[in-house]
This record gives C-alpha cells, structure tokens and sequence, in this order.
C-alpha cells in the first residue's frame, strides 16, 4: 500500500514498527512508551534527543531554541500574533493560499496586517514575486509550502525584517538558513511525526518580550524556560517525531532527503508534462516537491483514474475539495518506488483512454 | 511491573495490546493509524466512537457536547476564562492545591477572581467546606481531585452558578451529576489515555457567546461546530482514549470501577491507618481514590522504602516533591492485585523496620 495522503502522511515503516513495539514496552524497561511519566529519564532522554536532532538536522544556529508544542499550525497563527504583534503594529503576510489566509485572519485581532503580495487571483496557482517588505512591518509571515494548490517557495525572499514561517508540510525536507527566521513553526503530521505535536523554532530574542500580556500557555518563554516540558508534553508523538528524525539522520540527513524528494517530483512532474491527458495545477517554477496537485482534462474519467490508483495501492491520491482533481503527496517517506508505481498508474490509465 | 506514577499513568494492558497493533496495521486496513488522514471514515469512525462512549459513559445530558481538544488542563485554565470572564466580572475559585493555583492565576488575567476558599493555610491536606459563592461570580471553579495533595472532593457542592470543573484525575472514575457543571476538562494522561489530548465536556448555552474577541482556536464554538476537526486532531491520543473508554465499558462502567476504585482505596488506607511507621497525609474524609498520598515518621527510612518498592516492581511510588513521602496512585487500569503488591511491601518493611 503506498500512502499518498496530504496529512497525516505517511511515515517509514521501520518507525511504525519501532513505536509499536514501544507501545508494548519502551526500550525493554517493562513498561509503555503511553504511561510512562513525561518527568522520568527516560523520557526526558527522549525530548533531548528529539530537540539534539532537530538543531542538528536544521543546522540551527545559537540563539534559537526549539520547542515541542500542542495545537498545530492553527494555533501557532494566533500565538506568534499575540507574541509579536502590537496593537497599532503592522506585519506583512505574503497570501499563497489557504493557510496563509487562515493566518491573516488570526493576525488581524492583533495589529495591523498588511498582505502585501497574493496569488489568490491566480487561484493560488504561484508564489508571489517582486514584491518588497514596507518598512514598518515588524515582520513578515509566509507559509513555505502549499498542501493545496501543491506550490512550495524554491528560496526565501531576502528581507530586512524576520521571517515567521509555517512549514507545516516540508519541514525536514530540505536545507534551509534559520538565521533568516524568527519562528519556524510545523505541525508534525507530514514529515515529522503523527499529529499532536508542533514544533517551533523560535530566535530567543525575537520573543523574549510579548507585546502584550499573553496567558502562560501561549508565551513562548514558558516553554522555553521549562523545555517544553511546563505542562505534561504529547509524549508519544514527541517520541515518533524522534524516531522520524534519527531515520531521516541515519539516511544521510536532509539534503540526501531533498535530493530524493527531487528525484520523485521529477517522475511525477515530467510524466504529467509528457501527458496528452493530465496536467500539473501550478507553474513550473514553482512547484512543490511535497504535494503535486494535477488535475485531468476529461473529468468524466476522474472516477475511474482513483479507481485504478486504489487497485494498484496508491492511497490518497484524491484532490482536496476547494481544487478537484488530484494531489499525490510525496514526502520524505515515500519511497521512489510508490513514486514509479504511480506513474505507471498513469501512464497506463492514458494508454487505456487515448 | 506496577505502573503506580501520577501522570501520565497506567492504561489497561489490552489497551496497549491493540494500539501497539493498531500503529503497524489499523484494522487491517494496511496503514498504520499514524498515517491515516484526520478526514478518512476510518478515524472519523474512532472520533465519533469515542465522543459517543464519553457520552455514555459519563451519561451526558442533551445541550452539551464533547470536544478532544489540544494543550492539556494548563490550557484550559485560559481557555475558559478568556471565553467566560469578561473584564469586571467576578469568578469564584476553590484552591484545593498546586493545579487550582495555576487556574487562579491565568484567570486574574481576564476578571477578578474571588478565592471564596482554600486549604492552603493546612498545607492543602483537606477539601474545604461550608463557604458560599457570592452572588456576582459568573460561575465557580474548583479542582475535583488533587494529585500531589491526594485530596478529592467526595461530592461536589450545591450552588447556584454552573461548576467549572478541572477532572483532569479522576474523570471516568465515578458517576457525575455532569447537569451542575458548565465545563468538565480532563487532560487525558490518567484515566483517559496517554498524554497529548484534552477532553471537555462543555454545556452548548454556557459557551455560545464569549465574552470577548477569542482566537479561533480558543472558541469553544468553533470546536464545537467542527466535531473537533477544525484542524488536524491528535489522531492516535483519541484513539488510544477510544480503546480506554470500550475497556471502562466493558468492565461494567463508571460505577461498577469506582466499586474496585473503593476497594483498592480502602484497601491501602487501612494498611496506612493500621501501620505504626507509616501514614496517611490527607484528612480522612477528603482522601483521594486515585492518590494514596502517604509520609514515613522515620524519614531516614524513606530510600530503603522506596528501593523495596522497586524490588517488587511498584514503579513511581515516589512521592512529589513538594509534598515528599510517597505516592500510589491507583487509577483505573491499577488491578486490586497492585495494591496487594504495595500493601505487602508495606507491611514487610514494617515488619522488618519494626
């Protein structure tokens, strides 16, 4: 069964496998991974591998910390506002779809938001190009991927303000330069782990000060004084998105993933580009490696082409309801093998309807 | 091995059975439940099997609704305040110990809040009793069950306003009039599931309108009104909570576990009462069914206490260290036959000591 689901996604096989045994009995101490206490060694052993590996994974420079939160994406959107962002404040929001949408929302009980680039008349089919941070945004937000309309930021722009990032759907993917960021947060279930986790990577200083008083839950000092660890911490998925990053480690850290990952979007992407039938959603230029959403020019056949996907075992290929079509995620653990099934898929789906 | 921590805690083992099977193979279905979409009618089937068990369960009466939320009870004490307590409206709280203190403190953020009474003056060794809730308090709050102090209030008062209530130890432990209280939230990791879920159970009326502008995260409405899918839910803590609440049905319900809760207590306090070298912290008509709080008089034996307790595999006996001494904590999935084993420990190393 290859699982191309957008999220929760898929994850290698040899973590389910570890995890399971660990929810038998964790690391041949008798008892479960589930009801261990979040205050034994062994578990904080857990939590300071999972913080090591990220800071070594992302090449995370002094000054930064990173965190294991609860709420997700959703509620880093009005965390990171409450924490930054004064009343009379402006921040600017490059709009790539509907997360980021869901973000200004958030950011708009705040301060100002200023959206100072959009491609939602393009439907969301590109990133935003040529556009400049005004000088009084105090920061400026963008979401690094798009699970829906499968677009994905190639660099990040060169700015003058910090960057507050959601990279939900690639994180661990790829390089990136952390200095350049305030807070990177993800919610975990696509790269990192399964859901009930989000990690924040946040510059000490950029939220050493909250403009407001926030409630002790939502001040990312709390959680950096305590180590994540002020509150009882979502045990289990903090321990699986360890578990995700020693694989992702162990093969070769992320640049060998994102070579990889450019490997599968290129079958996929080239095979949709050689077809008479299918077509890529977004521009070229700015295409995810994480998601390729496409869509097929007869939608009558649409019914049968899942059809043929669920024989063949490609799992989730089934396009989110705002685009239609078809998305086939490809994260970091989906081997290049489902990828060549797919493409089979499709290929042969073609031949059997020219 | 006996599981005897605060939190999280033990669970049933054919609980940790079926989710170890479940993270490899989720029903046969050749995914693992840890990269199964939130939206797949397989985990929509987990989600409405859990809400519909917690109804049951607890007998939840028409009006109210059952949400599994993220953050813990820590996040509850803002969420209920910032949705309930305007700015200069009162709330009356019950300090019964280290987590009502916490609460008390994120609602002073938002109103004013009137500690109508509290039993830290005698070292929270009691659950107060005969106060009033003053007219003006919108509604009182109150701990049901205190871990580190192992007090639990045996009922709950007869007011006027709605109760709000923290059961984040000892909910699905016995009945509950749940029609007295407005909201009922229960971080899982005691008698519920593994850490990385909240439960709360919120009267719809109570809630519908905040009393300021909330984040969306932060509205109840909004979970409400989304099945608790608003955004990516912590998929495998509901449904490792879901197993917990079949296995508390199977064994007959709340009420035929609080029998074997009442006898385990029993059980232990009469060997506390009975002992010459060992004895019980909290007043007897407080004391908890979930947290056997118990102090040595010769504090030089407490290391040897504690490594007997290790040699017959009661694990985390430990007691907090704000309070010392020792801990049982016996919740639900602790089987009578644990409490035997610890009751032997300390009657040996009485005897031994004597």
């Amino acid at each position: 069964m290859y699982n191309f689901s957008a999220g929760p996604a898929i994850l290698p096989q040899e973590v389910f496998a570890e995890a399971s045994e660990a929810v038998k009995d964790f690391n041949g101490i008798g008892l479960s991974i589930l009801e261990i206490s979040h205050r034994s060694k062994e578990f904080q052993a857990v939590m300071d591998e999972a913080v090591a590996l990220a800071k070594e994974l992302l090449n995370v420079p002094e000054g930064y910390e990173v965190l294991f939160l609860q709420g997700g994406a959703s509620s880093q959107f009005m965390m990171t506002t409450m924490n930054l962002l004064g009343e009379g404040e402006t921040v600017a929001y490059v709009d790539t779809g509907t997360w980021s949408a869901k973000a200004i929302k958030e950011a708009e009980l705040y301060g100002n938001v200023n959206v100072i680039a959009s491609s939602k008349e393009e439907g969301y089919d590109s990133i935003p190009k040529g556009y400049s941070v005004p000088a009084d945004a105090k920061y400026v937000h963008l979401t690094s991927n798009n699970t829906i309309f499968g677009t994905q930021f190639q660099s990040f722009p060169d700015v003058d303000v910090p960057i507050v990032a959601d990279m939900s759907s690639d994180i661990f993917s790829r390089s990136i330069d952390v200095s350049k960021f305030g807070i990177i947060y993800a919610g975990a279930q696509k790269n990192m782990g399964p859901s009930g986790v989000t990690m924040a990577i946040v510059k000490k200083d950029f939220v050493a000060e909250p403009v407001r008083k926030v409630p002790t839950m939502l001040n990312y000092n709390t959680h950096i004084g305590k180590g994540s660890m002020f509150n009882t911490p979502p045990v289990f998925p903090i321990y699986v998105s360890m578990l995700t990053m020693r694989w992702i480690k162990k093969h070769g850290g992320v640049d060998k993933v994102d070579a990889l990952n450019t490997a599968k979007a290129d079958l996929i992407y080239s095979t949709l580009d050689n077809s008479e039938l299918f077509y890529g959603r977004a521009k070229k230029e700015d295409r995810s490696k994480m998601n390729a959403v496409f869509l097929i020019k007869d939608e009558s056949l649409a019914p049968a082409f899942l059809e043929a996907c669920a024989a063949a075992g490609c799992n989730g290929v089934k396009g989110h309801r705002s685009v239609g079509g078809f998305r086939a995620s490809i994260y970091n653990a989906m081997s290049i093998g489902g990828v060549q099934k797919l493409v089979e898929v499709i290929t042969e789906f073609e031949k059997a309807n020219a």
